[in-house]
């Protein structure tokens, strides 16, 4: 398929962006204003983007409720950059407590084993992936350096619909596919960080928020390189070397549009669970046509995930809305199906428009 | 200082981009013909994002003449995660050679010495990281891993105008800030790289080209994490996790201007000796008033450093300078001085006017 207008953009991340922070993005490309330069042309030091910067640390600290006493870095190289950084830096005798909740947790433990003690304390791998656990069951061993969750996986469609208990453990939480969707209480984490290219920006920039209390138990370690360890992050305030410039502007632009245009997080979750209760009881009133993976109490508001009564009209499915103009529906190639993720600048409209298409390829299908 | 339109940036990286790219990108900025949203919103792993990842690779191998058995990486973190990469990956028993041409060359050195052997094997200390050697003044070690060089010190305005001699030791070289500025034989190297936000693209994104045969030597360490084992990089062809679309698609339009605006490394090397004369021929017929610290057989193509009179005047210089319309000639922070960052994409005229202000700014100032 070839386009010639913005259709409705299904992907997983990178994904669909605010038409708003595209447009000022364009308006501003050549020559960003006072700036005599492009964003992408200006130094990572001079006033022009350190004033972008800073902008968007004190909008997301806003938005998002983070304490003074935390720390907010935009660093590059994705979450599995953090996967590594995470153990390296803080991985204690103690060793670590993972959630394996799907594809990504697993991924994020696998680099906490490879470097030490690592315990999986609750697994979905029986059950497919499809369900996330209460908080009475699981434990965290108390002598644990730290206790990883992930609020959203974006292959399989689970999302935690709160906080989860860390038992006194620091908590580190991999948001990348669910950051600023909804309120969340950041007194309750060590860490969170999230790559940006799903919910909050293009591909290239990963936000990481440290509580200064977790962050002065980093182990030092004279062997570890410096880019892979945070007290060059922190203490350079996210420029110990050259930033991601563009990208980190972008995630301003986003952010503004979320405390301006929507109206901060209260706002925003309104609005996913709007799209997300569409297209769920779209499912549920399938008849079975459309078999949801997440368990109900499990269902992630960002990534739906389902399957079809076979590949074949699953790949005709994914098909048929590109041609549609709905596009990024094919599920992840490990797990394969249908995603539609339906991430915070997804319009109602485009929800409202994938259901319609839903109803009619059943009617034709069935 | 405050600009309503575009100015000529001298600044040392994110630098100056090719107008015509940055139009082009403005055009597309919004929805990317046939991709039907904006690049930065489409998947890594779809064919629009994966046809411009492939065009720009092939065109950089054309461009530069990249052999058919080099693995050609786009990457994130900068060249200071490949000074972090490199050791990790290939350092071994008999330790690796570096030269100390300068800052940077420094940090990749301690890097190296960091995790095991390694030594400098010329330095330019004594003088100040003002000249570099000749391929006599210098000796590799026969059993190095490998030899590092670094190809244009940016902060002192030093460069090699040859490719260097490595004894038949696997030569390393960091090309940021001067890579494609002018014709070099990729058959001398094992591996080049290049943080692009110099002279091919914005901050976000680093170039990496792997000889195979180089590669092949990798050592494997079960304990190195993944994201810094260059073997998921390139079995992963850049897409070992979500890679940076947006930047990389910036290189590609830089590449597209470089080969058929330019028409290739010879003309742009012939471009910019053509400025580099014009400024050094400047400081030289000042009667020491512009007083340049590089030696003359070192001097850079990319990076034209000296010092003024005074500190005083060097920061009425800099400062009247930008409110004549040309930003970013502060030297860096550690040397102080000014700087005239020159890339590929300054035009002649940004340096005729530089030129012309140092002429009247000396009349006003001697």
């Amino acid at each position: 398929m070839s386009f010639t207008e913005r259709v409705f953009n299904f992907s997983a991340g990178p994904a669909v962006l605010p038409l708003p922070v595209l447009l000022e993005a364009q308006r501003d490309l050549v020559c960003y204003p006072g700036g005599g330069a492009s964003v992408m042309e200006l130094s990572h030091r001079g006033k022009v983007i350190d004033g972008i910067i800073k902008e968007a640390e004190a909008r997301l600290r806003r938005i998002l409720g983070v304490p003074d006493d935390y720390h907010v870095l935009f660093l590059q190289g994705g979450a599995t950059t953090q996967f590594c950084m995470i153990p390296m830096n803080f991985l204690g005798e103690g060793g670590a407590d993972y959630l394996e909740q799907g594809t990504w947790s697993k991924k994020a433990f696998g680099e906490a084993k490879r470097l030490g003690r690592a315990e999986v304390v609750w697994s979905g791998k029986e059950g497919g992936y499809s369900t996330l656990p209460e908080d009475n069951e699981y434990k965290v061993r108390p002598e644990a350096s730290y206790f990883h969750v992930t609020s959203n996986e974006t292959i399989h469609g689970v999302e935690f619909h709160r906080d989860p208990e860390s038992y006194g453990v620091p908590m580190i939480c991999d948001s990348s596919s669910d950051f600023l969707s909804r309120p969340v209480d950041m007194t309750k984490y060590a860490m969170m960080y999230a790559g940006a290219q799903k919910n909050v920006g293009p591909a290239g920039v990963t936000i990481v928020i440290i509580a200064d209390s977790f962050y002065q138990k980093l182990i030092v370690d004279e062997k570890r390189p410096i880019m892979f360890d945070y007290r060059n992050h922190v203490e350079g305030k996210s420029l110990y070397n050259t930033c991601p410039v563009f990208a980190i502007y972008i995630v301003g632009l986003v952010l503004k549009w979320l405390e301006e245009e929507v109206g901060g997080l209260e706002n925003m979750y309104a609005r996913n669970q709007k799209k997300a209760t569409l297209l769920y009881k779209a499912l549920d009133e399938s008849e079975g046509f459309y078999k949801g993976h997440a368990a109900v109490k499990a269902r992630s508001l960002m990534n739906v995930t389902w399957r079809l009564p076979n590949e074949e009209l699953e790949k005709q499915f994914a098909k048929e809305a590109e041609e549609a103009g709905m596009i990024g529906l094919k599920g992840h190639r490990s797990v394969g199906g249908i995603r539609a993720s339906i991430y915070n600048a997804m319009p109602y409209e485009g929800v409202e428009k994938l259901v319609e298409f839903m109803k009619k390829f059943q009617e034709r299908n069935a």
